[in-house]
């Protein structure tokens, strides 16, 4: 610490960074900037284990701003703090198109953002993932090279969330307890006053949860220091609630309800200024200021992050190359001979994708160390828990999370783990749960996180549980995301190139789409991976030119080439396309696509869910074979008969559109 | 009560037509039903007013089986207590196709069931809604009509899910003080026991959101019935907790794991008669047990029921036809004409469509009594607030619900009030947060209750606020839902033709999709609703036959009337087609349907949102100007520019597509 320079004038750093950028942008969010000044200052030059220079330092503490909006607060600290990426320049042009300050934080670990925020509850969701990542590789490397903790700044509307208690229970139930909340407790949300909506104790609610609580006045950066001491003595989880004022330094909107995300004017600024007595130009932080704060947020840390590459230098060769392939998230060598293996010794046999996936889960777990499993209380029906041991609060070197029946957990979990680094998160359950966890697949889609999600019971396949667990509609809206990979392999040699895919496929997240019930084999083994280009024809039309093509995904290409037998019975020429990832497809080159489903021959695709974007495939005349609506309870295969899911539709879709003078 | 039966022989009927119709079905949840027998025979048989000869009495208390996987239980009760709909044969059929006595509950309130549940943490909040409901709709018409309470079971997990704490939380804050849960504490899920995923002290999280917590041997018939006369001295919400052993009764399973959901044989049939000394035949109640629950659950509500109906006789006729009609769901006579009246207001007036919609719930609150708003922590954005007063604890008469920052709850809640019949709930939010409520649609969808959902920021034109807040894959993931009714209004005519559309819709869950911006007009006032047919021909094709057909949504009309007005100028006769639902145009016969958007012409669509879908109306060849990805932060008008969502890319794709011999 630079004694001559007061912690309040360095919050006030924060403050008029936040307040000139907002109102130079017509936009913005003033409130947690200002009134989450003090926090972040005690948080950040006396606290937090960093180095600006080193933005991604394995082993540096974790922060995640979750209340996003209040973004330029994010910004304003890394500009002080010394990282290089966010500019003067960068914060003038806030909100600006090509700015890294973007209107929300944007995942950029190299510029000192750790996650996406802004939806909120996400987050802390985040971060609790974070914390489980740190405790499960502090077991492995040891805690010279990680023992780290992770911070989230937390506002009331992050807390009402549900999937904040989702998180806020299992975290508690974890004993992590090198994760701590600081909780903007300003009474105050977009509505108006908290009061509006909540009665609750918070303090009570997170007690309840296992978590230590500790109380401190938000403008005093002694007492949250205090607190944040206090923090580590704890082995449980720890809230700050810090009571401060929304927009604090703001004259016209402090305290009031317009401070959340009001327009910020010149005469604000200037009332400001003098209020706070910051004589300053706007974007201007004076020498000493920003010198206190370099010397507080980065020298302070420099002891620590020499010893630690001393000790990263001391390691056997053979230790420090596993940690930098983990921490950089490169695979090891042989983890796609694991897979063929597994294929070529489930060709030929008739399984269900979800139970080749367990396997393939299975067996990678032994050659990939990085592999951290989970499911929300579904650990029997996915079987992808097998013989991996529990990661638990006694047992730190476990391999698999019992996620509780918190699907949101685990998905905001899932994209916290990987942008940790060091993991990779594989989380299974039942495709309608899917919807659970749709604002955190979204976010890892955003962020271009390799989270991979393997969803069992994928259509009215599962049978009599009925229409509440029968998905129709979820293809669609997965793969309506955009950089989502979906995949929904045809037999277990696929569910194992599928595997391949989502490990391959660094760059966004994997959603692996299985049946709950067994899948006839159809492929045998050895050779390429034809499921990488999306969709190629299993089974080719014989006896003249390809007169129909019939795609096919999942349990339904059983299905199209039943019904291929029916038409070249009936002398027509008909191939069977298997199609397990649009994506994919989309991605080759039009003459492999036209190759494999060319526009001569008549288009009929069959799949057990409904029609939305299958026209982009077999053209608006084409025949499709699926649903149209809910599922109903009943015996599987009767399901599949009442809803014309059958060979014998599927032949007749393509009869209706043979050429007249096309003989059978 | 018949004093000659015990408490424990009622409960056993439940365990043994459960256990019968789960082995006959080789497929079923044991463990709740038989878990939950003397909780249920506590409710059932002392407490619930109901009438089962008149399922749908409007002032009966409502039971929602939040842990729907034990449907045998609810089905069991129901015949037992003698609602005709489900017979024995319905049960012996449990799990057939075409029984009503489905996999999981399904929504059928002539049957005595209130909510489909399954997806866990649904029920309970249906039940909240249904206890807001309740307390509404008495202080609107008084004790004598509306006066009840509504009940839920819920297992450990639909506590855990994280929508549940949004529930609680309001509910306590709400002081429903005429709800109760019945907690079934058995300490297993499906993974194990709960100490694999929680340490949560779960009586005292209920107690910090305000509820009176009370403990209870839940297989003590007397305990439960004496928790349950203690819960109605309370103002607050009260949580019961039943200490239960999951599948008692069945000496196999018995507080074990495998209990859940594990298969049942015909020798555990045989073990379970011999331990509890039942020796009637399978799906056989002996007499005197029947008639003692005839007479618990039906005939112990008899004078409350004529007292009711007395008080309904009594009432002015006007009083009585509006209680009915609301009861019924029927619109009040003139709710048209108040959104022909606006319509015509609007006219001609550049407007945000989210501010047509909030002008159109003021006006419609004053025309429907019904009508009840709410937004999570939104009423500025969304405006649809305005003069409504809010529902509190203090102030039932309220029209207006402050839901917090509690996406989920809002949705599920208002599955719930339109359960319970008297109230039309209407929710605003953020496009991007239905991700947050997606669970609800889909059961809104499933159990077609008429939801009205009002989203704003519907596209990157809400700007600087970056990709986290800009929707691009959510009109595509809507429009998947079976029976949602997808509503992208253009002008200030359009959307109040939509919110006539919306409440036409009796029989599913509509989302309006509405602009943060202003939209110009382009309608004018008067006239039939052409809105409803889903798309039509805004503006013709002048000076020749038909070349190109432009199809656009919501904001982008205006730039495909851009875009016309420049192909126009060349010499290319245009059509802009303006097609504000996707559902409602599928619904037209095929002649109107190839008026509006003929094949011959170059098809060309327009909106600022993914793809996937618009082949079925342009065709594969068809072009489209859209998003492809995630939205940026800045500006809107540059945004659009960026993503080229332009008159001229609009315009470009069309002459790219026109036939070379087209002179221009």
């Amino acid at each position: 610490m630079t004694p001559s320079v007061s912690p309040g004038r360095m919050a006030d750093a924060i403050r008029f960074l936040a307040l000139d950028a907002i109102e130079r942008a017509g936009d913005g969010h003033p409130g947690a900037p200002l009134g989450c000044a003090e926090i972040a200052t005690a948080l950040f030059t006396r606290h937090l284990v960093c180095n600006p220079a080193d933005p991604e330092w394995p082993n540096r503490d974790r922060f995640v701003l979750s209340n996003g909006h209040g973004s330029m607060l994010l910004y304003a600290l890394l500009h002080l703090s010394g990282y290089d990426g966010i500019s003067i320049e960068a914060i003038r042009n806030f909100r600006e198109l090509g700015s890294p300050c973007h209107g929300h934080p944007e995942y950029a670990p190299h510029l000192g953002i750790e996650a996406t925020t802004g939806p909120l509850g996400q987050g802390i969701a985040n971060a609790v993932g974070m914390a489980v990542a740190e405790a499960r590789l502090a077991a492995e490397f040891g805690p010279d090279l990680v023992d780290h903790r992770t911070y989230a700044l937390v506002g009331d509307g992050c807390l009402q969330e549900g999937v904040a208690h989702e998180v806020i229970s299992l975290a508690g139930h974890l004993r992590l307890g090198k994760l701590v909340f600081l909780w903007d407790d300003n009474r105050i949300t977009d509505d108006g006053g908290t009061e509006l909506s909540i009665s609750e104790d918070v303090r009570a609610r997170f007690q309840a949860a296992q978590w230590q609580v500790i109380d401190a006045d938000g403008h005093d950066v002694e007492a949250v220091s205090a607190a944040l001491l206090l923090a580590r003595q704890d082995p449980r989880p720890t809230l700050i609630a810090c009571r401060t004022v929304i927009g604090r330094g703001l004259p016209r909107l402090e305290g009031q309800r317009g401070a959340h995300g009001g327009r910020v004017f010149a005469q604000d600024l200037a009332e400001a200024r003098t209020a706070r007595d910051w004589d300053h130009p706007a974007f201007t932080v004076p020498d000493d200021v920003l010198a206190a704060w370099r010397e507080g947020a980065g020298a302070r840390n420099r002891a620590a992050y020499e010893s630690w590459r001393a000790a990263r230098a001391a390691l056997p060769p053979e230790t420090r190359e596993a940690f930098d392939r983990r921490h950089d998230a490169r695979l090891p060598e042989g983890w796609q001979a694991t897979l063929h293996a597994l294929r070529d010794r489930l060709a030929g046999t008739a399984m269900a994708s979800i139970e080749v996936s367990a396997e393939a889960v299975a067996r990678l777990s032994e050659a990939m160390p990085e592999l951290f499993s989970g499911a929300p209380d579904l650990e029997g029906p996915t079987k992808h828990k097998q013989a991996l041991p529990a990661f638990t609060a006694e047992n730190r070197g476990g391999r698999y999370l019992h996620y509780g029946i918190r699907e949101h957990a685990m998905g905001a979990m899932m994209n916290g783990i990987v942008a940790h680094r060091g993991l990779i998160p594989v989380g299974a359950t039942y495709l309608v749960f899917s919807d659970y966890m749709r604002p955190p697949l979204r976010m890892a889609a955003l962020m271009e996180l390799p989270v991979v999600t393997v969803y069992s019971h994928d259509s009215i396949g599962i049978g009599r549980n009925g229409p509440t667990h029968q998905p129709v509609e979820f293809l669609a809206s997965l793969r309506a995301i955009p950089n989502m990979l979906v995949l929904r392999p045809a037999d277990a040699v696929e569910a194992v190139e599928c595997w391949e895919m989502a490990l391959t496929n660094r760059h966004g997240p994997t959603s692996l789409i299985c049946s709950r019930q067994a899948l006839p084999a159809l492929r045998e083994g050895g050779g390429a991976n034809r499921s990488a280009r999306g969709a190629y024809v299993l089974a080719d039309a014989q006896g003249g030119e390809r007169r129909a093509t019939i795609v096919a995904t999942g349990s339904e290409v059983a299905v199209a080439l039943a019904a291929r037998k029916v038409l070249q019975a009936e002398g027509v020429p008909t191939a069977v396309v298997s199609m397990p990832s649009w994506e994919a497809f989309e991605a080759q080159d039009p003459e492999y696509r036209a190759s494999v489903i060319p526009r001569g021959p008549v288009r009929v695709a069959v799949e057990a869910a409904i029609r939305q974007g299958w026209d982009r495939w077999i053209g608006e005349d084409g025949g499709f074979v699926g649903m149209t609506g809910f599922g109903a309870s009943g015996p599987a295969e009767e399901l599949f008969r009442h809803f014309g899911i059958t060979p014998e539709a599927v032949a007749q879709a393509v009869r209706a559109r043979l050429s007249p003078s096309a003989g059978h």
